[in-house]
């Protein structure tokens, strides 16, 4: 199946480039840096940089293209949204700690906070996802709001994952300049030390991290198949499945079974992003 | 027609968005900074960062949502063509200048070029913008390229787009937050003196632009009618026809149309973003 190896190879390119990216962020804090620490000192920000990476933008991306892996095509839709939602929670929690790491280092080094547009941004993001993890769980998980609100709210909820995901990787891309700026005195940022270009290879890795993620988020023909679809080949290999265009991998939704469903009082969601 | 009002609001929301960015970096380079002027001292600098809102931001956000604007529904495809292309060529021409103004600046000053991660992304995203106007061309406005190839590059050309605009908020934000580091010497940035905030506000509605371009570039409901279509309806105002939901405005493309079209050897293009 020529798609679904297109797929395979741009999710492990994404996956690499991502697990590199955390990979640089670890090396560049304990080898270039001061290393891990909680005491208030540059070694407690360390943990700033290091927690994003991991966190709000490699977690964060794998929850964004989970409901796209053809191999939890085969696990109950009910399932893969507590995994979507899991992976989207934890991702919140280590930017959480993460910001609490740049407030105790500006604190005890009497910097003041929340003056940059790194910082305006990135509390933002944030803000707006935890508010979107709030709402998606009240909207999709739990089994309160009609259908109609959930139809009608899936493009949001997509188009509004996306743009806190790549505002996340904006913010990243402000903070490794204003890093490199503060932190590299004698060589300067503009003297290209190793580790100026070390972590600016870092900043193009999350850049095309962030690209791949995207455009496998958002490719319709690689949408979870309709609740309908994957009932009706119960009990077969939902990946050879999708190997008929017409059926599972078609870009155009299937109209009757959204007619089954709003009958039935449900309607499918998309699943992922559109 | 709620959905075309829908469209409307955001869309004059957008350009008032994108219009306020452009009198404000010219207010933060005239009042704040040192004017403008080409003698390779910062009124020289200062193109740049004016140049890249007005052409690189503004102009490249109109030239994404062209097609999607329903009174050009009327216009002939290859007269929509020639004003997307046209659009990012004035824009590409406006960020070539402006990276001459920052390239003379530096080398006047004697600071080196390109070794920050905004510069290296910057250069990426002009290299890429030119790329990507030399292939739109190319494939979509000069008669030579068959019809299959047109519609299989379609969704590249539409998300490379999409993903170049992208990179180039990103850069302009990392290019603020260097900026205002760099020329800010007492009170500080972290002093958050006036020119810190009004410059971060600048950022912020940057941000927001971009969102707001990659909200209606992205709603399928939103996208110029096939050309079919457009063809059915001559003589009758496309705005009026766009009420019809299952026609001009459906999420699914008319595969009809499509047929129609492979027939007689020539495919529609998407009509911008998909």
């Amino acid at each position: 199946m020529e798609n679904y190896k297109h797929f395979l190879v741009l999710l492990i390119f994404a996956f690499a480039v991502g697990f590199v990216s955390v990979v640089l962020v670890l090396r560049w804090v304990l080898s270039f840096r001061e290393g891990l620490g909680w005491d208030g000192g540059p070694t407690e920000f360390n943990w700033h940089p290091v927690l994003v990476v991991i966190g709000f933008i490699f977690l964060q991306g794998i929850a964004i293209v989970v409901y796209r892996l053809p191999w939890t095509w085969k696990c109950s839709k009910l399932m893969m949204k507590m995994i979507h939602a899991g992976l989207n929670t934890l991702a919140l929690v280590l930017a959480a700690v993460s910001l609490v790491a740049v407030f105790d280092f500006h604190n005890a080094a009497d910097l003041p906070n929340m003056y940059s547009l790194h910082s305006w941004v990135g509390l933002a993001a944030v803000i707006l996802y935890s508010l979107q993890i709030v709402l998606g769980v009240g909207v999709y998980l739990l089994p309160i709001s009609p259908a109609y609100l959930r139809a009608a709210l899936m493009p949001i909820h997509v188009y509004s994952g996306l743009f806190i995901f790549t505002c996340v990787i904006a913010t990243a891309l402000m903070g490794i300049t204003e890093k490199l700026i503060f932190s590299l005195k004698d060589p300067k940022y503009k003297d290209s030390p190793p580790e100026a270009v070390f972590v600016n290879v870092l900043g193009v890795l999350i850049a095309v991290f962030g690209g791949l993620i995207l455009w496998i988020a958002t490719r319709p023909s690689w949408r979870r198949p309709s609740e309908e679809h994957l009932r009706r080949v119960q009990g077969r290999d939902p990946e050879l499945e999708s190997s008929k265009p017409a059926a599972a991998m078609s870009d155009r939704p299937d109209p009757e079974a959204s007619k089954d469903a709003r009958r039935r009082g449900k309607t499918e969601e998309s699943g992922g992003a559109a």
